[in-house]
């Protein structure tokens, strides 16, 4: 009998346990989680220390997956160690340390916030959000505070920045760069999430950087290159990093992006040794280049090839991304997928642009909310690399799954354009935003 | 100077008129419509009826179309004649006979209600909704009625439905199928629906046939199978048909559907005619074969097409559609595209299929609504050939454009699965509903 042993219990190595077990109902499957929960929801920390989420941020309780999926579930145990040569892991487990053998090995250590080496950094109350298992006491700090800051301006930024909102406080936000999410959105639609952000109160420094965080044990100042702001707290949020220590230490090959590296089977460059999730670099569809794009459905989706192969031996495969990602601030939802305009640029291709402004229903219906569309295409093929997505309304958020899939599949301007998408005047317009985009796109084409 | 004629100022015509416009500067463009309104929205009458929705069914007044696109609009005019040898097409308008002499001709001459031959369809109060122009009249009809009967559970009977227990009537719904959208769903699908309908209020005869209304000169009861109902006032919404009885004394050819013929540059099968929208037949991108799927979308990119060929000859095509149809039903959406499990067997594919039931958000997020999800696959390739969804909330409808540029690309289940489609927990599960209904219909291959 085979013995898989997992490491980590987030999306990538609970999915690789599960679908490890439906393809070998006879092997031993072991699932190591450093925390207290499996299947864990880290994107709903922001609602939950808000309040604003109800119930645990967990899809199954160790115990249910222990049991329905017949999976060793070890929570609060941490790997020390891995042997590839002796094929082991060393685990300390409640003040003890025991060896765990395995035949195949998957690492699902996921992805950590990275803490820049700043004065003050190691001060109480600048909080940063790993693990669900947080939550209780991110929500008691911070429901003392008055004010609070927020370091960076990417997505737990904007989300916490709601929830802070929401929970009454005075909310700073700090972002070096000019524009809030800048790895996410162009210039153009970020200034409207800026804007919308600064209506609501968040008060928005944009281009301004933080150098140091003063107090004596708590923190109680944020200093800036331009000024010196009292502050409470301080949500730390400049940007996430692949957890690969253990990986590194295991002899496991680092790609170009300092995430594990594996091939398309999840497959690292150590035999018998898998990875997936946030740990590892994906493929992007578009450019055929190495990314590190760590979300939960990736994590999910790689989780159940790298668990399936580690069974079964190369029976999915793992396609790779084109970085669709949503967030968002109160009603305005916010989504990009494929390449920005800045990027795509950076990266040699010669692109056209179109930002629209359109309704998310037929003019005469009630309710309908403002959407911003950017599409990008190369200018010589009219292949569609990018869009971006602004609006008010649940629904733009999906505007950006079909883009997402009219690029996976290489569609031009044109083959936007004459997609047979649905309509209905409280749904959309008779022509649709993306239509409408993509028309605008053409130059006169369409 | 060449001359384009355009009849029809629905989406189809006046698309056509506005493109051949862009692309001939030069160009004398005649648009005749019968009604009074252009660009004007069928599909809106129900909000309009109802109260719901405000202003004008219509994006361009015809004076506004006339003075911002350079096109002569003659309203209240209708065609009595098209000579395709003389090239010249009769108009009465104001009581005055015309001819006008064209180059090239567009045929957008719509749909209409399809009314069956039966004892009591001409009474008073047997009603139709045709065009928005009826607004005002079919509104003050059903002000005062107490109880409505709608005959037919399609598109225009759902949101009829609606419409009318907003007005605070009593409701019949008399269907000869065994369920709603018989054309568009099927049946498990459907069922949802229905119960839906029952639970909002409306009294709901599944397969039963209405034989006859009845009443003096305004209709008084509706007499089925099965028994006779007293009602006030009766929409027939029983299906469409295309308006070809112009194409047809023209000399332009049909297809097999009874629409129009035209080729992907919608040409018809007489030199210099082009015709477009409701009118005309188009191809159905899964099965190649020819079929009349009149909604507002496509005829708005036929039009574009044909406008844009009249104007300049062959300079774009019109790919074909996959049937994607969106409807409402108070805050539960009904969504469906490709080839439905009935319709596909029938068609002779061999078929599996799934249907799911999800949320809307991750299970933590408050406000998020039940989805159905139901695709429906060619069994030997994994081909996606349909998807329907039925849901609480808007973005719902969303899904199934999602799902039809997956079934306008050839995707398979597994292309479906591994679609990089985005999360956040306000916007999606992080399994998200699609992706789940291809996992169980992959039959745990993935």
């Amino acid at each position: 009998m085979a013995r898989i042993v997992v490491i980590g219990g987030g999306a990538a190595g609970a999915s690789a346990a599960a679908r490890a077990r439906r393809l070998d109902p006879t092997a031993e499957i072991i699932l190591i989680e450093r925390g207290s929960l499996i299947t864990h929801a880290p994107c709903g920390m922001p609602y939950a220390i808000a309040g604003i989420a109800k119930g645990e941020l967990a899809t199954y309780s160790p115990e249910k997956f222990e049991k329905e999926r017949n999976i060793k579930v070890y929570t609060n145990s941490t790997v020390t160690h891995v042997d590839v040569d002796k094929k082991y892991v060393t685990v300390e487990r409640g003040g003890r340390i025991e060896k765990i053998q395995w035949d195949k090995l998957v690492i699902a250590t996921g992805a950590k916030p990275i803490v820049p080496k700043m004065p003050g950094v190691d001060l109480k109350g600048v909080l940063t959000m790993r693990h669900p298992d947080q939550v209780a006491e991110l929500r008691s700090h911070l429901e003392k505070a008055k004010t609070v800051a927020i370091v960076g301006g990417g997505y737990i930024g904007i989300e916490m920045s709601e929830a802070l909102l929401e929970m009454g406080k005075k909310v700073y936000m700090f972002e070096k760069f000019a524009h809030p999410l800048p790895a996410a959105l162009d210039p153009d639609v970020a200034a409207i999430v800026a804007e919308e952000m600064i209506k609501r109160g968040v008060e928005l420094h944009l281009g301004e950087r933080v150098v140091e965080f003063r107090g004596s044990s708590h923190v109680n100042a944020v200093v800036t290159e331009k000024g010196e702001y009292p502050v409470d707290e301080v949500i730390l949020a400049v940007g996430v990093e692949p957890n690969v220590e253990l990986a590194v230490s295991a002899g496991v090959k680092l790609g170009e992006t300092g995430a594990v590296y594996v091939n398309e089977y999840m497959e690292t460059s150590v035999p018998d040794v898998y990875a997936a999730g946030d740990a590892v670099e994906k493929v992007h569809k578009i450019t055929g280049r190495r990314v590190w794009i760590p979300l939960a459905p990736t994590a999910n989706k790689e989780g159940q090839v790298a668990g399936g192969n580690a069974a079964r031996g190369r029976v999915m495969k793992f396609p790779g991304v084109v970085g669709t990602a949503v967030t968002k601030f109160y009603d305005m939802y916010i989504a990009r997928t494929g390449l920005g305009e800045v990027e795509a640029t950076r990266l040699g291709y010669r692109v056209q642009s179109a930002l629209i402004k359109a309704r998310t229903k037929a003019h005469y219906m009630p309710g309908g909310g403002v959407v911003h569309v950017k599409l990008v295409a190369e200018e010589s093929s009219g292949r569609i690399l990018g869009a971006q997505v602004v609006g008010w309304g649940q629904i733009v958020s999906a505007y950006v799954d079909i883009a997402a899939l009219a690029i996976q599949s290489g569609y031009t301007i044109s083959d936007v354009f004459f997609s047979d998408i649905g309509y209905m005047p409280d749904t959309a317009p008779v022509w649709h935003p993306l239509i409408v985009a993509a028309r605008v796109l053409s130059r006169g084409h369409l």
